[in-house]
């Protein structure tokens, strides 16, 4: 294979403030093609078992892709991985943006830091040079104060800043790691990870151009994915992710109340809808992407938002609206931007408050465990001074930073049953109740309770519809209900999920690939083959996925991870109180008999869930034993 | 996916002479491409387990390909399959050649044949129409004799017969079908079904155009190909397949008197290069295909080799040659021509002599055995009469019929450790102690020992070699020793696999495609989408190939089949006698760790072999458990 796939990885040491570069071989690339196998394939190889995720031992990667960069629209996602303070197990979150694709312009295809700096710094990287900067002036400071700062000290207003806020500065487990102050590697407390290294932030600059195989052809996919984008125009870009929310209620599995309920009586409020006829004044993109799902709002008294961070994405409306009880959707933006003004994903910060709120109801927290916040569903003020005092670490919002799962423990007295997570990590805005295959998602995702493990089960239902296009060329040809959780689903959630998998290492977005966007899986190979010159095939590419998918599982096992931990929590199989679903619960051994299905489909032994050696060697994986 | 592939499957009960016509949904097409996925469709639905394979309840299926017929070279290979009545388990064999491309342009996608016949009948099928007649007048009849018969009684020189010879009749346990005196499906004795059945021959001549999908697609696909095989011209046309004695006499893997020795002296003088430079009359092809590596031949005496018969092949060069010590080319040709006469398989006759060559040395059959036959190595004369006998089941030729390890039984004290078997079918010419991919190729091919399971290792060896082209779209991009039979080995022969697994049923030749054809895996995808309208990818079709070998591995399972059936023969761990492998010996422990890291690769139990139900539900095969 040689085609001359070369890339640079950024070695930082932070106890030692040492950077050295390496230039691996091209079979890294093609293995791993980036994000989270990327980051796996060292995380695997350097760090220890057992290791404290807050200490000098955790190991930081920052990883692109091979696609990162180029011009094709949806290839600009990156991973943050190390081991994850909110599970305990692997961390992963990805972000698009334009941080990734700045980072390959910039002349690297990783950054690997390891230990933890003696006080507060930012790497600055710069067109194939690296160099550690003092960060005492901006620590402590918001992401938005932060990063003009950053900007202004290096005088150029192009870097680009991908940071932690002030909650990743007090370690809350979930905080999160930002860049233009609004696109979040959310996901598994990486923020936390940073702060505990004394890492504030990483600004990039790159002037370089992509590395192209095969410009031409390049060029020539490029055209064929923009005018296949005319052909299928979406509502992505008219009303962002936030678009379904009526679609999700009328169905029963718009998250509501803590999942108590799947229908919200002030749904429409809070639409994509809603929000495009009151607070929208722009739509956002990220790096060479004209779908521009991304929102930006503004809005006067009482909240006036700050439309610099951005706007709320469905799973933010959701986990701080719908869950909430919360139908204002001014006070939505507002958390939104709180949440990016310090730092913390918002998903978990979501889930969080609403199981503060169903324990505050329910009598586990008083008054005065909350400095006499009326912590009841439907508050909206308590829920944004929530969101403060956690970022601050201030009151009950202390042992909240802990996660939700840490603080029911704490409460005691069976408020564990009131939290919704899988290995620690808070639910996503997807109800597994109505879509099934989200039920075994949910509970194998190596870092928790993970939404973006498959397509939904709701597209699966028709053929013809956006999720069935997606999984047609791996030969499932005919639709099975959301409802369903038998041998069917299974094969067709197995398959997206090879999919997803792939997706989160080539750095690729869902709304820009199959099943909404106008990217083909036969571009992506196309495209990717142009990039590199490998000679490579869908097969290849999904068997990437399915690597990195093992080596997450590896991972966690090394951690003391056992089939066990392949759960979900007590609500699952509780009957949804409201909506089109009212009444719904999830069989237990109907999923018991999902995953054991599902744990031989991957190639894993039924009863503990480990993969064969066979898998394995299959995948090349052997030496990760 | 209304797409429109549609055909239509003929049935023919013989026992009552009734013939129907079904059309079955797309699905079915879409799953099984045609060949051998097709056929165990309907062996694994229709046939009982413990079905005498030679009785009137055994099923017998024909099945082209969604491909056969269509203009691209190498798409003409059909699959024959029933019980076989050699193994006892799944038989199959395809063949090139004309017959299967006739059924398709005559409306055909299967013909499944059922019962059995009160009297000799063969079937015509003419564009749309099928009828049995009598075939009283060509039974006995040498298979040249017959066609030609065929031909006039129906008044059509271009119909195409696909026939068993007076072999098949006889139900010689490795009879095969022919069609055009020299296409072979030569293994696991489906001509003996044919025979059993009496069916004599299926006659077809179709003129309708294929149905292509997307004809200037198709053209373009077409197009490619030939322009690739400008670029890429091979020994293939020069030589035919026995270009390569030379090479394998060198590296020690050309099988010699029964595969004691790798080495043979006479190699040279059965050379590809000898018989183009001595008795090459001209280059045969099959429908489509400019490759022509088909041989042409013609001697005087004292052989006088009929050139209807076409010439031999590798498999029959080294069968009836090294195998059998006999180093005369002419002889080799004659021998060939009685195979094709009578209608049997060169591969399991010349292994099966062989055989009864070392048992003659070794004691266990004398001259009063062979009427008077002095039945040693190299005996070219010996060789050729033991056809004949086999062919009539006369004198010790009744007991050679059975096949090697029935007449070992036979003659009991130990004669079974000199058959060269898996499963009860003799081995093709290739060495699996200096081929080691070929050491588990052949203990777990379904269909007894078959050397098409994957490429072989020799190629495998070189980057930039043919068959690591064939293997690295899927993600291989290392070579391994051919020696080797550790985890890289399995991964590149379960990866090799799944290409063969596929040809085998979409009816492509390996000599078109990937590794050294022109065909890249690409361009098969491009054309099968192209013929078809289906949105599909190499990992579907690759599927569709896992899906057959699973199919005949629940087959085998059916019938009795452990794993202790997926052996190898005792002289494997025996040293090879000279060569450049001299000494050389397969290690048993090695051999079974292999075995079972395959199992596991494969998504079967790694103690018993048998497909877990997770693999199963991947390949949507829960219906056949």
């Amino acid at each position: 294979m040689a085609h001359g796939y070369t890339g640079k990885i950024l070695r930082v040491d932070l106890t030692e403030g040492k950077i050295s570069i390496e230039e691996p071989d091209e079979k890294l690339y093609r293995s791993c093609l980036g994000g989270s196998a990327l980051a796996l394939h060292y995380l695997l190889r350097e760090l220890k078992p057992g290791a404290d995720p807050l200490g000098p031992e955790n190991l930081l990667v920052f990883a692109p892709s091979i696609l990162n960069g180029t011009p094709a629209p949806g290839c600009s996602r990156f991973t943050v991985a190390a081991k994850s303070p909110l599970t305990g197990g692997f961390g992963e979150a990805e972000a698009g943006g334009w941080w990734g694709p700045e980072l390959k312009l910039a002349g690297f295809d990783a950054i690997i830091f390891t230990g933890r700096a003696p006080r507060p710094v930012y790497l600055f990287v710069h067109d194939g040079d690296a160099s550690l900067r003092d960060a005492a002036s901006i620590w402590g400071k918001d992401t938005g104060e932060a990063q003009a700062a950053i900007r202004h000290e290096l005088g150029d207003e192009r870097i680009r800043v991908a940071q932690i806020g002030p909650a990743g500065e007090k370690l809350v487990r979930y905080a999160c790691v930002l860049n233009e102050l609004k696109h979040s590697n959310g996901r598994t407390g990486m923020g936390a990870v940073m702060g505990s290294k004394n890492l504030r932030a990483i600004a990039v600059r790159g002037t370089q151009k992509p590395n192209l195989f095969d410009p031409e052809r390049v060029e020539e996919v490029r055209k064929q994915i923009r005018a296949n984008y005319h052909q299928t125009p979406g509502d992505m870009h008219d009303l962002g992710t936030s678009g379904g929310v009526p679609f999700l209620d009328s169905r029963g599995i718009l998250p509501t109340r803590n999942f108590r309920q799947g229908s919200f009586e002030a749904a429409r409020q809070i639409s994509g809808q809603t929000m495009a006829d009151t607070i929208l004044t722009n739509r956002g993109t990220c790096y060479a992407c004209y779908i521009a799902c991304k929102r930006e709002v503004k809005t006067g008294e009482p909240y006036n938002v700050d439309p610099i961070y951005g706007g709320p994405e469905y799973e933010t409306i959701a986990s701080l609206g719908s869950l909430c009880g919360v139908g204002d959707l001014a006070a939505i933006a507002k958390g939104n931007e709180l949440c990016n003004r310090y730092g913390l994903d918002t998903i978990s910060v979501g889930t969080t408050i609403a199981f503060a709120m169903e324990a505050f109801e329910a009598g586990y927290l008083s008054p005065a465990d909350t400095d006499g916040i009326d912590l009841r569903f439907g508050n909206a003020d308590a829920m944004l001074k929530m969101i403060e005092m956690i970022a601050q670490r201030r009151g009950i919002g202390d042992l909240l930073a802990e996660g939700a799962l840490r603080a029911a423990r704490k409460m005691g007295n069976g408020a564990e049953a009131l939290v919704l997570h899988c290995k620690g990590q808070e639910f996503p805005m997807h109800e597994p109740r109505g879509k099934r295959s989200l039920a075994i998602g949910y509970a194998l995702s190596p870092t928790g309770a993970c939404h973006m493990e498959a397509d939904h089960d709701t597209d699966f239902e028709t053929p013809g519809g956006p999720g069935f296009d997606a999984v047609e060329p791996l030969g499932i040809t005919e639709p099975v209900s959301a409802l369903d959780m038998g041998p069917a689903k299974m094969r067709l959630f197995y398959n997206a999920q090879q999919i997803w998998n792939l997706y989160n290492c080539i750095g690729l977005c869902d709304f820009v690939g199959t099943p909404i966007g106008p990217m083909t899986l036969s571009m992506l190979v196309d495209y990717t083959s142009a990039v590199t010159g490998w000679n490579t095939s869908l097969y290849e590419l999904l068997k990437v996925g399915e690597r990195s998918q093992n080596m997450a599982r590896l991972f966690n096992i090394r951690e003391g991870f056992t089939a066990a931990d392949d759960n979900l929590p007590p609500r699952m199989f509780q009957p949804l109180e409201n909506g089109a679903l009212k009444g719904v619960a999830i069989d237990r051994e109907a999923f018991e008999a999902a995953r054991r299905l599902y744990y031989e489909m991957a190639g894993w032994d039924p009863e503990t869930g480990v993969p064969t050696r066979g898998k394995l060697a299959e995948l090349d994986l052997l030496w990760a034993v």
